[in-house]
């Protein structure tokens, strides 16, 4: 009985390791498990992350001031309370203008591992990417002096932008978009997936291991990879064959490349796709088999990756609800219009 | 020099116990210091106050998808990372509209202690108030069923309530806006005013107790008394004098009523007045002056009575983030129109 259990677990632990493997060698990556290893990953020397900045970085993340309308946050459409994203179809903004190409909003969580941002991958890192939306009339419509107007209308601010970045620091939007970014880089949720590929050999269900090998067999991994399980720009084949392919006008970056969007929460970014028309995970599972690998994935498949999927429910960080300062006579006034 | 120093700290001394029983014959009350004596307050002995009820209470207030779009949360027009409010002179809700009366969003911070809420005064308390903004097409445009179907579709809320309520509680929307009504009533802020009128002498400074002794010289404390520095219900000249009669239609309650908003945290609620058309304080401390009492409020006097109102900016609760449970298959699907 003892050597029948001892064998069972040998054979376990044995197939563990197998998997890890396999996952290795198909482009699966962890997030690291230690915190310097990690830090090389979501750090930018440029801009090296601390304490401060991160902070100040939140701040401003939550701060609806920096919207014309006064009511429009990066967290309104990248919400840290749910996927990181607004669990709509297409985002709304200004005026409940809703984005003109139909595209659906990205999860901030985890976007810090990707090389590109945008669906059409046209930023080049989160900072970039930051200074998009606060400008774009559809959602958060300021201009650049708007956006700097209203920080440095507010002694907080100037002060926490003195103590992160030293007394001279001039606070223009570059500045104030790259600390937003900077923020962005700290979201990361490693899940029990990452303890699995860091060696916790049982720290997947076996109904989750048996899933991320039916996601490698099946192909998945061939957009979904590294430790995103996205990757910056792929082929997508939108136009011909996808199933709402008339919702919205996007068609891809100058090539018909697309982004592949993470699956780290994915339980939690519904709905899904570019257009955001697909609600259900399993249908997005069995859609995107049957247009981007050809392949039919069956019922049964499905159901197995989509339980390895739910391994990627990550820690998110712990965070403290942000006090903002308060506006002054030169904050600029709310526009709604 | 020591018994001239002592002589003065002694003059002080009485100047300052003069002034908290002057305050305290106005009818001025401070945020006790006791948690018994502020929870004897702010308790509601039908569903008392429990950590449980509160942070289920905290999910659902910044939860947008208790509106019809999934845009808009309690959070949304009462920003507890803001004053407790929106900054924008009146709400804009669902599809953008704005609140049909122009009236501006009032704070939440402090609400605990009104015996009215809205600007009219028709709601009895929190729980109540609740029940409006989430329904009201202008805001959240939500249906109770909505509501309902909404958090009982996810298992997490579900577990949630059963922890807080008991395995048999009724996941109704009297329930969901009851447990929202209970997270706001330990929304308080206690601040240096109530230090000094709970006996600590020193904690406003020489210029705010002067000005808190304007304060009651002039007669704002006719109207802004009690704990909250507010009252339920007080006759409001709106419509014959006030120098933005025009914008909205608001007139009061059926006797032509206005509940006397708080002036805690009043540094960081402009724009002020029921329809948000005044963005200073001073303006709105000589405009009160001029239009409820008849009197002439000195560029000084203004000034002396704003000092005192810093001091009211209270100290706020530290929450963390809330992490809201992910949507289900049967969570209803945002409808933007």
């Amino acid at each position: 009985m003892k050597i029948v259990l001892s064998l069972g677990l040998a054979v376990a632990s044995l197939m563990a390791s197998n998997l890890v493997n396999q996952a290795t060698e198909a482009g699966l990556k962890p997030i690291p498990a230690s915190k310097p290893e990690l830090m090389k990953i979501i750090n930018d020397p440029k801009n090296s992350i601390t304490d401060k900045k991160i902070e100040l970085g939140k701040k401003l993340y939550f701060d609806p001031r920096l919207s014309k309308s006064g009511l429009i946050s990066c967290n309104t459409c990248h919400n840290l309370s749910e996927g990181g994203d607004d669990g709509v179809s297409a985002a709304i903004g200004h005026k409940w203008a809703m984005n003109p190409h139909h595209l659906n909003s990205p999860t901030v969580y985890n976007a810090v591992f990707f090389d590109a941002q945008f669906w059409d991958g046209r930023a080049k890192d989160l900072e970039e990417q930051a200074q998009g939306p606060i400008q774009a009339h559809p959602e958060m419509a300021a201009t650049q002096e708007h956006v700097e107007q209203t920080v440095t209308s507010m002694p907080e601010y100037v002060a926490e932008f003195k103590a992160a970045y030293g007394k001279d620091v001039k606070i223009n939007f570059v500045k104030i978009t790259d600390t937003i970014g900077l923020f962005e880089r700290t979201l990361v949720t490693p899940s029990v997936y990452d303890d699995f590929l860091n060696g916790k050999k049982n720290a997947m269900t076996p109904a989750q291991k048996e899933g991320l090998k039916t996601f490698i067999d099946k192909g998945c991994v061939t957009c979904h990879t590294g430790i995103s399980l996205g990757q910056s720009m792929n082929a997508f084949n939108v136009t011909a064959t996808y199933k709402f392919q008339d919702v919205g006008d996007f068609k891809g970056d100058a090539n018909g490349m697309v982004k592949v969007p993470t699956l780290r929460n994915i339980t939690q970014t519904a709905p899904y796709f570019h257009n955001g028309q697909v609600w259900s995970l399993k249908e997005a599972i069995v859609e995107m088999g049957r247009i981007q690998l050809g392949a039919e994935i069956t019922d049964k498949e499905a159901s197995s990756i989509e339980e390895f999927l739910k391994a990627l429910d990550g820690r998110k960080p712990a965070l403290s609800l942000p006090i903002l300062p308060a506006s002054t006579a030169t904050t600029p006034k709310p526009d709604m219009n």
